[in-house]
């Protein structure tokens, strides 16, 4: 496959396909239509002009659209816009697929699942393997799908259920290294403590919050499925409690959406590991973009701090 | 009835019944032990020390115990104290009996019922009457006996049902005002809003804080409730989510407690009036224990500000 | 009349009459001058491109001018904009008057001025009411036609006085509901507390912050008038200083431009009652500009936050 | 002189004369009276407890009192405190006086007077010069004795008149290093920026916050004042709003007391200059208590740092 | 050996060994002399009080003294105190040392040296290499026997080898979960971080800050150490700054005491590991001591929560 | 020499030499490139626009490049743009350097270098002059052409020695008023407190940030500096510490990047003389810019505040 759009440099020709994300129209200052189109694939998005575009290109480039693109990698305002030469609908002849475009977990969700289940399989207080396996029957589907942001971190296909899988891996060595850990407690918490963003979040490939995500989101949504699950399970313990005070805390203070901050040890984990696996990723997929030597972009979700890689990296 | 104690100045003389709230042995620096206990009346509450107490004496003065109580009102760093010159247990001859030494709420319980029936029944969508009417059906013996909070506003017997029926008072007038609002919506959310305290709150006499309330508050415990209710009815409507959104924002802003700040009108109304109610309340009950001309104590819910009281009221 | 420009969508053709705000004179990327036009009408104001703009244009189209325009409402940068097709200033024998483009309080002068009376015949307190009534003689023209604000709320022509009277009338029930309060101390504060801002704005049509305003603001001012005020009127007693006290604690606190949070009851009951109106009063003029299941653009000063219309509102 | 109280060491005795501050009657955990006095000379105060103290102690030792006392200092929770050993009244013989035992500026306020006197014949502004010396002649006696604060820094008899000498010469000396300043601007704001202390405080000795003080602040008095001074001196320039903006602006930014900041250059200049006067009156006197080596006590007013000084020093 | 005085309730008798960590001698209200212990084992502290004291007391009883001791544990203002009932120095004869009583690493430092070594053998950049040498040479002795910190987290002997021991066994887990990690500069990162900390401690046993500690601080101590190393070593490469970086950013933001966030990767995740490994050391110590079903004393170095060990837990 | 851009007011035509400072590539909306030019002379930059740029145009105008240009102050989003309408490379005929146009101390650096040689004279505590010595022989050249900053304030050639020299000018001064400030400290402190950003800024004329600059900032590379020449000079005394305390804490507090708050009088007063010359420098230039009467543009620096010039400044 070609390079991706977020390693073409500016000034360099681009001539690959596309998918469009978003489409607008637009009047030029000499008052000519024009379309601003959002074009992506695995590995980024940019802003890409189409000038003096006609009624009929309004129509054939829309979102969901593949395209076939050339044009002009260039710079406006900082930021990467392309300065489109020539534009197409992709044919059925060209090969190319539109799940093609779309960012994905790098690991398939046929693996994810069963990685999940092994964990699962670890939990042996029944209380909580009981609602854990509610839940996972529940929502299997959209799991193993939904990203697990709008952006910032693991925003791709699958990404909740990865951002999922590498919370427990990290869990398991934390249990090795302090024993005093409660592990099916753990294990609980890092596995439904954001499956309230399957209601928060409208759709997998363009998500966007849904009005329920919006008035309530994922935290106390959650909340209230737990509540449910015991109910129809009948389940009665103090297990049931707990479980909702590490989603409830897991963002760990009240000023980021926790009425309640940690008051267990493993919610105060659960909020650690959940902080290092979202930071590991904005990190490595940012620094991947870079070469030693250089800072990366401004990562707004990291106090839109600039990282550098030091030269000696190879 | 006698004059209560928090009206009593330095170096008057004490001679009457009070309730033991609370009562701790100490060891003096002579190496003799005493008794600390806290007395109180419907007015307020006392630190008394009981110098070489003996063991009878601790048996005796227990905690819920009513005594008549001698002594003299001193000050230490800068608070009340009663130095006890003489202290027994009430006798039931004496006819006095403990609940005339709990602060209670200013209207009695069976006449809140009536006034909050009368509001609930304005109500005219079904589903939020159906709503409030199941919560009022479920809790109501504990909604007209429990405080509001533990302390600072409305905190006696009876509390909570008063601080609803004044804010429904007050939402009415609102209404009057300001004929845009919903007042379906208002009423119902100023009903619900605080019913998680009784989950929340240990006790009506002695209230202190549930693992339940520390873990979780009352917040996300109402909105898991109000999702029961809304499954047991069967009711879907947009109702349920913006009830659930209405007691979630209450507080106003993450930092006091609510994930997500009100977004619907009714919602910050309900935080205004919550607010003005809270606020009325601590102020009125301060400042009539002052003279005009006065400062009053420090208020620790109201960034303990001093209150001061115009020379020219009367 | 016509639609408002507030009410129209994006695609939508506008043919109607609106007031010139302002106009300024810009060069396009083609080297041709354009002019950018704010245009308002009563209920809302819109930005306006006159492409390749003559001299002529320039001299004709300048603030206050009354045009007839027509256009399509685009989009640009997420707000809505005009591009003018034709445009003419409008002519004595169009019918269309200035002060029927701007926006009034939704009450007559006269009216306000009634109520206004009203509530000051009822300050019982002669030192109280002999400083209200030189104020309202002293102000009397300009209270009844100044704006509340620049912007916010009550940003339109009779704000001030209509504010004053919905704080009144708001004061009245609250008087109603907590007989504790000192009503006349509570309606002379609402009426002289923000009277500084006839100092501190510079007009009722397009009022901007006065160098007095911006130096001292309406607060520092209002505090030396009163002063003033007890001085010509020969009055020493605690009133001068609790008013004073009033206006300089509206705020709320330091970080709000009130040097002393309010420390008597009514001072923090101003402060409730003046944030209650202000924000009903922006909530229920950008409610109304969306329907049901919808949510408003933001408003900045309640937070950014942006509120949703329920969407069983009717 | 002997050596002041500030001086004295853990374990050392004391028998020289104190001034009693304030006096207080506790009870004792064996059941017997004591009193609490503050001692002070002109060095610092101490605690002092006399035990076991009679009716007639009572009498005799109250605030304002001369006393010769034994005793030795101890330590308590971290404080010093005099255990009194004796205690009696000063006589007439004895040859001290009350005033010998209250701190005083350094330099005697006649020649406070010839400086500030000095500084104001240098104002060249006509209308800056007749409001400051209005203000000079109309407080001349109470700004020659007051002290500028209750505590912090210039806390002393003449500590007011002291301060503004201070700002009045640091102000000189820029004038000279940056000739743009406007040195009749910043003298004015100098001689009139705390005057309003003199009703912010109750009196020269014993300074406490008057009601206006609580209620308004030195700061809003103030700007009334300046108002009050050119209406009656019929001054109409600039200069009047500008004197004004100073002194509202002198603590630097709203959340200190200053609801405008700064905006002119001689505010700003005002403010730091206030800042490093009032810093360099802490510091110095609180070094002067230690030893090369040696760290202060905390300094609440300064972020409570506690100051190191160098071993170096000599 | 006997139960630790950290397991003992209100009400039981202590009869045992403990260490003398403080002695202050006071004035109790009847006159007469009392001593104030700290005494210590390595479960914990206790104050005791010694009434009527002697002076032959005073002498016996000083810090670092071994006693024996018997008395009663008390509760005063909510925390433990001991009355003892009678107390001597221990005797040789006893056959307890002083080191059984001051709390340890749960490792001895032996093995910590060993696991370290095994570290800083896998480091393979030879400046990183060369540099950690370095230091560990030049400091070994103290590393491994020195405190993390005076208080809070790994609060005891070895504390800071422990603590870097378990930093570098996270490090590795977290190398294996995010290969993308530079191991050799987390590592060298790790072992250096707090080296500062020799410097800024006064000593092993009874730690407090010098005079270093308390004008520069650990951090900018240890980049001006690295430094030195460097031009010893005479190394130029990059790895000598990003090491400083490292260090001087490890406390996450200028709040903290890092002027620089973390801008390079492993910098991010030095300061991740370092929180979670002081959490732990602070959670699973203090839950240790509480029972399931009960909550924790506050930890203040954690927010001042209190945290709950679920009865669950076994 | 002709009035500087600066001063040039909308609609004026500019026709003089200016610098390059930056110029970048820009595609109109019409397809056509442009080139957007930073151009400088000694009292300020403007944005410029070349139209319709040709590819010898992107040759001819690069940074550093001295021009000759006609065009039209324009505004665009309320700043000054210059519209060129003709612009050519400056020959050597026309007699301009590019030393001409870029902003200079007001004071030449011999004559600074002779001001810092009387202060340091002054200084004579041995240990402190060998240091001061020590850095004026190493960095005397780059110390007097070096700026203070990148902007904001002193940001132009012999920035920092200009800036160092008005200090130590002023520390002068107050050591006259406050006689027991340690004079020796105070001038080796203001030496040398910013030479750390000779290493910070990468030049003279066009400075940004090195990697150091970046990863560890001026004062960490600071203090490890003066260990540096501690040793080389083999001082030990505490002077050391005290001056490295004193350029770690000249920030103020931690939030501005002092991880230590002054804890020495000379720190505090460093700081604060440090801030006194920051600020004066900022407001003189700025308010030499606007005329008496009117506000400058916002100081960024200055928490965003505008300044006024009063109507009677002369």
């Amino acid at each position: 496959m070609k390079k991706g759009i977020a390693y073409y440099n500016i000034g360099e020709l681009f001539d690959y396909y596309m998918l469009v994300k978003a489409a607008t129209k637009g009047m030029a200052s000499n008052g000519k239509p024009f379309l601003t189109l959002i074009l992506k694939d695995v590995t980024g998005e940019i802003d890409a002009k189409l000038w003096e575009a006609t009624d009929e290109d309004e129509q054939l480039f829309q979102a969901e659209q593949l395209v076939k693109v050339t044009g002009e990698v260039n710079q406006y305002r900082g930021r990467s816009q392309l300065k489109i030469h020539s534009i197409r609908p992709a044919q059925p002849t060209d090969g190319v697929h539109p799940t093609d475009f779309i960012e994905k977990a790098p690991v398939q969700k046929e693996e994810l699942m069963e990685r999940l289940t092994e964990f699962i399989f670890e939990i042996q207080n029944p209380n909580l393997q009981r609602i854990v396996r509610y839940f996972i029957k529940k929502y299997q589907e959209d799991l193993l799908v939904y990203p697990a942001a709008v952006k910032n971190h693991h925003e791709y296909v699958s990404g909740l259920a990865y951002h999922v899988v590498s919370m427990l891996k990290l869990a398991k060595e934390l249990k090795h290294l302090y024993p005093e850990i409660n592990q099916d407690l753990l294990y609980a918490g890092i596995v439904v403590h954001d499956l309230g963003k399957l209601k928060e979040l409208s759709s997998v490939a363009t998500p966007s919050y849904t009005l329920e995500g919006k008035l309530l989101g994922h935290i106390p949504i959650m909340i209230e499925e737990i509540g449910h699950a015991a109910k129809e399970l009948q389940i009665e313990g103090e297990e049931v409690l707990i479980l909702q005070h590490m989603v409830l805390s897991h963002h760990g203070k009240a000023e980021w959406g926790s009425p309640k901050a940690p008051l267990v040890r493993e919610a105060e984990l659960l909020h650690l590991i959940d902080l290092i696996d979202a930071k590991m990723n904005m990190l490595n997929r940012t620094l991947d973009k870079v070469k030693p030597g250089e800072f990366t972009e401004r990562l707004f979700a990291m106090d839109n701090r600039t990282f550098y890689k030091p030269s000696f990296e190879d």
